[in-house]
């Protein structure tokens, strides 16, 4: 993997989480390919804005019943800039096409990112 | 329900897939819901406009799997001036949310909306 | 395995579908399972009658997305005796709990099914 | 929204839950929704009594891997008359056509609300 | 049931886990299928050795976001010899045929087993 | 991306598939993913051998719900070595993890697949 591809990740990462990532885990290649794959390959692609991307990332991961990457990706989506009340609303809309219980726990989740922050 | 909800979701409903619904059951209720609460209710809610609510049902349509609504929400997508690159952009996103396999059959869907469309 | 469970499982799985259980598939070990486990051993259990199982089945099988599975057990459910109208109202509930596609799609093939036996 | 559904709605919710609901979140939209389409509409339909929506609803819940609305509606189910000895074979049942961990992990909840109740 | 599933049951259930089943639940009815169904009648199936099944028992309980029976079937593998190094090859493996998240959390359950282990 | 992950994915890719892979897709963005990273980055990984991904792939794809795609990699397996009795026990594994309609679909489709290559 190259040097650029590590460059290019961690610029992305950083921009959405505010650091650059460091390694979670002790065997080490699935860290790299969330910088050198994920950040490096598919977040920065340009037809799709990382605000975008970050809108489409909660409601997968609300969908999908991923709480700790859903708190994870709303304190990303609010470095974005992107606000409290599109968070929720994008919670209500997962209410409807992925189940109540998956809109309402992910405005849970949020409400607990959003306590956090103050 | 009031007359109102009707009117305003079918008008939500037209502007996404270029007509109003038909009820599409021989038992109208969840046609009913579909137009006088998600559509009156909530694809209404201006917190987050539509374009982006259209973004993220595509995404949660590919990542749970849901084919023939998936066809339906790309048209409604292109409707609403979406690109193809960009609807192409959501389903690369999600293979790596909700795993390759989502995404790589959400393209195959996008295509075939994409061929009959010209 | 004995050939009471066997016995057991098919006359269970003839109150539901009708007609004894042919194997589906080459390989009988799954076909075997069906009737001289889930069928025996589960749907005979009386402590939550037939129709209440009949009823959680349609309603887990409209949310998981199995489609074929679905349309069985519907035919099942209305040789039981439940109606067309309970049909649609667990399609109008599951929208609710496991998105409006799921719900959406269940009512669909329910509505198949009804076409089909005039 | 009217104050009747509300009225409705409420009266479906402290049926279920023993007491009228209070906003769970800041943004009270979803918690709206909640009582005035949900519960009001969808839980009120008299096609499909309660106790059927609650057998449902705790299967449901059980198959998407949503504990805590599991853990709130095994409550529910209780209030309604719903014996334990229908939700175990609820999970039981959820094994089958869910997978094991879904119904062994249902049934898990279901104990921990037992003991709570004694 | 015949006490031969039960013997052959806890057999199986004792090579991968360490020691004997013990009933988890006060209704032990899906205690007793897990030992005389689907530990006697599947996992001791020959044509598919219990490693094989491990693997893919594992693969699939990250699939589905069941962190519990995860870090319990992580156990029994490094129990069987399968290595550290193959349980995180696994979940590299999930993370793209069942998302990032999945393959991710997968990684953190595993992590988490490994260190109670020493 | 460098010419050299191309080759190597692509090597991996006709190993499993007999053939090299075409872009399936207009936009080719996930299809070079495909290879240049899911083939050359992840299939390859020596630490868990090919006939090892492709038993968890086929779990997954089939607890997941993705015919198409389980269909073409129980071509993958049989092209490996990998046993029609293997697949087929693949199947029973996950109607019990993944729940009955995710084994017995996936058996129908295996069995259509083996049909297709006498």
């Amino acid at each position: 993997m190259s040097g650029d591809a590590r460059e290019r990740g961690q610029a992305v990462y950083k921009k959405l989480f505010g650091e650059e990532r460091k390694p979670k885990h002790d065997d080490t290649a699935l860290d790299d390919f969330t910088i050198d794959h994920l950040f490096a390959d598919v977040w920065s692609r340009p037809k799709l804005p990382m605000r975008q991307r970050s809108l489409i990332t909660m409601a997968l991961l609300a969908a999908l019943g991923r709480d700790r990457e859903l708190a994870k990706h709303i304190e990303g989506a609010l470095n974005l800039g992107i606000t409290r009340d599109e968070v929720i609303e994008i919670m209500i809309h997962v209410a409807h096409y992925a189940g109540w219980p998956a809109g309402h726990n992910g405005q849970r989740v949020a409400q607990e990112v959003f306590a956090r922050r103050i």
